[in-house]
């Protein structure tokens, strides 16, 4: 039996480029081939229960915009916020979904009370999930929202909130196993300081490094086959966040030896954020051998905080693509939808037609990276670029054989002058236009 | 013989924070004792040569506005330069210089013939540094500013590039050696990329990595005693600079292993460019064992690019200064002072008076750190904020001997919710404004 | 009868600044005076009500961290907040306060009856007003925090909203009149837009202009005699807000011919928000003739919102209070704190000490500046710099009694070659230094 | 004869969308007719002198890279870049060019020789403009290149400075109107502060606004039918520019009684400094009545200065000629490239390419506009939005007709409550994305 939440909206459909309807898909044609995969097993869209169903519309200045028949604390509505999910789900056909605890169960007076409310809400998923074929992309614990957290939840300076938030992580992990999640995802959103004047930083690294160990060691004992991801994210909420990017992870992942236990689910808002575009990070992340997920968003480059809104530049989208698919694409990762309606938009279909235009968004800019891709269109001016470094004497010095002496003694000897050629940077940007 | 380009100006004595003298020190004594060392040993002051002796003044928009009898192209010319500048370390007192290649010498038509420029500056310089005790902080090359380096040094997609720049390091370390310069610095001024679309970035890391690893190599090889440092920059010249900050240089050294050779300058200009502060930096590189030197000066918060002033704010310099006695101060490091005179300061005094007001509030924040742990004003609160990871259980946590499980269920069985306590962020920087 | 909320503390007393009791002034001694008023006359500091008494500690991605026992909707615990209130405002001995309609009575379920509770609140505070000697700085309206003007509230496409914003400004003004308040304030946090794509500009600045037009006749016709005061700032909560900074709104101003009736107060971390210093807006507020009254606090230039801490800087605030001092002093406006604790600050404490500090601060940069003008540090170099344009020629100029063409001949004629002249920025910071 | 720099290259055609022709338009057909207009007058296009034939490809961190016949200081070479330029201008089709005075002409020793050259040249260009039928969109004088202004032009300390610049623009003025220059441009680029300390803000404004008067002055006098523009730019190169953006522009016109004699001249790169899109400040122009012509560019939104790249991004341009529809489309003013080749993009073809990019991103996007005009998609959903402010007791409160006790007593009398709408802000984004 239907909410009625959404009224009498009916599946969304694919209709093609021309068509007006704002709630059809004109790109994304989840049966549409391309590089030997459909679009849905490209993409794996995943929607996010937060935004969609928990946040209620407020900003630092100003409260509650929207109006849900599901907004409380009782298990009751914690149900009827499931359906309407669910139906969402299916309304939009996306194949995933990823959720907090602290979004799909009401806080209990204990945390054994809570635990037990997210196991009750997870029985109740489970059946949905069956009932409709919808899965989980990932699960994850909401371990900033609660005042218990203001200090950091691993990085607390009390070991109470460690053990804490480890008790409730295991919680999240089980639940996460039990629903056969792809993955599952900490993104430290206390893990950072506000004033250096009251900090210990290497204490709080170093229990950070312990915390996700216990959570890597845990994962392999349960047998769990998922991908475990962290979420880098720079200066919001704490002034300075451990997770600052892909880099620091990096070097963060190697200081505690597990670099190739954790894979990275990288948000376009959260690169933003740090100075860097979205594709910059995830060639980072690719280059190091982290890639894992995204949270797909887009974040406005002239607010100076996380503004999470629905991907709309095919451009900028199409480069992420480009980048997934140069990665070997996802295997247990997904495109999670991290974004949020403006608080303006309250009406149901604002709900919908956000995630059409976000998903065509993607689906152009995905097909426009196949193409140029297949095209080749970028990557043999790069290999003719650097050409040079596949020469004998090229290798051996990149590979070690030449000293620095022997390397200068070469250039004196033969009088090397090298002369710049172009990088032909505006025709570049111009072929990738070719394909938008 | 004096250049006579400073006039009739004594050197800068101490005359006490009362003076309104502008070319005396209010703070900076150098003989004054605090944890005992000499300002002068704590602070290491140098100046650098390309601010003060080489820019013209220029900027994106105007061309150059200082008029310097040294400026040219000449051997004779780059003589009269060392003579203004050793006039100015004397009039300063300050102990070091720094200088890159480019600085000092004409460029030649080959690079053998600049690197006999380079060497016969180096014989003026040591006969400079004989006669006043005047000494060499570090050397490096400059790599970034000729057109051949457009598209990188060590990154560069033609490998005559990279060894060419492989030549030009190893003659200004042969000189740096040779002079008993305490550190060699590398700034990767062009290692980055303007666009993906032309930039295979796993290659060139790599490239990067070998570059560093050759340097060190021939360090030890030739016995130089001093430090290698990287000094870690973001987003400028290069949309993307591969040493963005200190975190992603930890990362990179540890993908190289070379986080036991190399150690790091770190500027406060670039620290902010990087979106953190000057103190995290050091907190950072202290925290990795990489702290090694830096450059001093202010970045206008509010400019998007490398301003390169003097410091004047004691408030800040005293957090730096704070970390940088935290990290058992410089050993082989010292306090460069990056910065430049507006373009507008087109007087000598102004060069001097710059200084002075940099010297004095590097002293000022010195002395107000040596204060503040003497009194161990932050370092008590720290301690007890800390103080429950000193309990058996919360070191059996951090220290891998609880699992997930154990955990967990102790925080069941024990019921375990903890209350948060003030984090007194205002109440610690008003201390800290005590000793300001 | 105490409320208890402080505990014992008593009231700051000024201790000098040798004092390390975190709950004495070492700077703020009321009665100390200078340029011939006393510090308490020169400041005239104000505590705000909102972020001290009203905001829970929440932000973006958590909920409370404060708990207060009047926290809640009753007209009880609206009565309890206002006791604590003025207890805090009689510790710290400021003369001012400032508040909003909802922070100081309950929403009401109608507009009549939330007027009902501001009136009864207001003859609350008239009592304790009365009692403590304390005095309201402004009253103002909030206009954004209630899903209703989630679109604006003058700027609301919905012409209701616009009138029940009237109503509502109507009932603030009343009540500031009737409190003798000395300004009464407009900040436009939902003036502004969200999105080009559905806002008509043109119409919402003429909705805008109408509206203070409205405010402005009213003062008038009741006799209100404290000045009407706008205050600037960009960005946030709307993506554009229309006050942006004190340029558009002088703009704005004079668009509708409301720039002698209306003045500024004037944010620092608005200012800072719009790419400006705090000086920078105070000194075109100033020679525009609008300067009025301040909120006193503290951006974190490297976060992109408003992070409203408390002053802690001496020499940013010293150029703050210079340039006040330039334009003559307050009259009717003071320095409001418009600053709020960090969320991990919990304690009563924290909320009295971070005042102090701030407080303290703001002293230590009063004094600077006016010991900085009685020594025409500035004012001197200044007259100086300028000094060609006192004569006659360049008067003629400068007037428009001479053309572009006699101009242009005259250049030509005594061929006129202008030679820069060092513009002194670094000697100029140094002698700010000197008074800090 | 052609100068060869641009080898056997052909001038530019039309080839359509499917075209994978690097040197042809896909979609700049100048013929095409749109809302009742060739594109070719739509948009008006102007290849700009600076960046394409003077900047020699340096940075703050590297000298010259470019290298061409023409770059020296003679006037054979300046004839010789004329040449190459009308060359490119031809091959490109643009109807247009611009240029500062510095960009033609060599610095002659003493002001009379600079402008006997840059009269020469002017004869020179005229009778390639015959030739040719290339035209003048607007002729400026580069008033901050030279060290004379380094402390500004009209806003000098010295008042000999302001003088020279007045004589300066004089010549300039004469240029234009001699060559049929449909605008002339002022573009501020030191009237702004580098320091507080040293400025006398008021009056430097003072000095601007007659400065301007001058100007408007002597174009009535001699009859030039163009049109005056003025080019806002924040903080580069001076930290504090006067011409912040269109609103700070839009109350100095009005300070000093201008707003009807001069229009703005709006840069996409200058909005992004200043924290507005372009499109933003377009509509301010258009809702002030200012609007006038456009640089066009494109700001890396995460460098933080004038990056000036040439546009590639077909969303934001379409709404950025959205704007300029609205506005009535261009009268004198044009589309302007104010971009530049990256500094490694070395050979001719990246010249062209880049402008050829450029061209046809401004096509796609203004035929995106103007079918979203002639939907009526976004100018609809707009009226409707508003409409309420239709009835007559909205526009009696908006024309003043009503008292704000008057809208108080109605709104309590009727009980208004008004009731938020969704404000479709993800809806009207896919509309938009369905045009491009």
């Amino acid at each position: 039996m239907s909410t009625g939440f959404f009224g009498d909206m009916k599946p969304v459909a694919y209709e093609g480029p021309e068509s007006t309807n704002p709630l059809a898909f004109r790109h994304y044609n989840p049966d549409e081939v391309v590089l030997g995969k459909s679009l849905k097993e490209h993409l794996r869209f995943a929607v996010c229960y937060w935004h969609s169903f928990v946040w209620p519309g407020n900003d630092p200045f100003g409260g509650q915009t929207f109006q849900r028949p599901w907004f409380g604390d009782s298990m009751e509505q914690a149900k009827l916020k499931a359906d309407a999910a669910f139906e969402m789900f299916e309304l939009l056909g996306v194949p995933y979904f990823t959720f907090h605890d602290a979004d799909v169960r009401p806080e209990g007076a204990t945390l054994a009370e809570s635990i037990a409310g997210l196991n009750e809400i997870a029985d109740y998923f489970g059946k949905k999930m069956a009932e409709t074929g919808v899965k989980l992309l990932w699960g994850t614990a909401n371990l900033f929202g609660h005042r218990r957290y203001m200090a950091g939840a691993a990085t607390n300076p009390d070991p109470d909130v460690f053990a804490y938030a480890a008790a409730t992580v295991k919680s999240c992990i089980d639940v996460t196993h039990r629903l056969n999640g792809e993955n599952y995802v900490l993104w430290g959103g206390r893990e950072g300081y506000e004033t250096l004047l009251n900090t210990d930083l290497g204490q709080e690294l170093d229990q950070l490094g312990r915390f996700l160990s216990l959570v890597v060691d845990y994962k392999h004992k349960i047998g769990f086959k998922g991908t475990i991801l962290i979420e880098p994210k720079p200066q919001e909420p704490t002034k300075h966040q451990y997770d600052f990017d892909v880099a620091t992870v990096y070097g963060f992942l190697q200081r505690y030896g597990l670099e190739n236990e954790v894979k990275l689910n990288i948000e376009q808002g959260h690169a933003i954020l740090a100075g860097h575009s979205f594709e910059h990070e995830l060639a980072m992340a690719r280059t190091f051998g982290l890639f894992g997920s995204i949270d797909m968003n887009r974040n406005d480059y002239q607010s100076g905080w996380d503004t999470d809104q629905f991907p709309n530049n095919p451009l900028e989208v199409a480069l992420a693509y480009y980048e997934i698919l140069l990665a070997g694409g996802f295997t247990t990762g997904g495109t999670n939808f991290d974004a949020k309606l403006r608080r303006q938009s309250l009406d149901p279909e604002d709900l919908i037609a956000a995630h059409v235009g976000g998903m065509d968004t993607c689906a152009r800019g995905l097909k426009a990276a196949a193409k140029m891709l297949e095209d080749k269109a970028l990557t043999d001016p790069l290999k003719e670029r650097y050409a040079g470094w596949q020469t004998p004497e090229a290798q051996a010095m990149l590979s070690g054989k030449r000293s620095l002496e022997e390397i200068s003694e070469r250039v004196l000897r033969e009088g090397i002058d090298p002369k710049p050629r172009s990088g032909k940077q505006e025709i570049l940007e111009n072929i990738v236009n070719r394909y938008i």
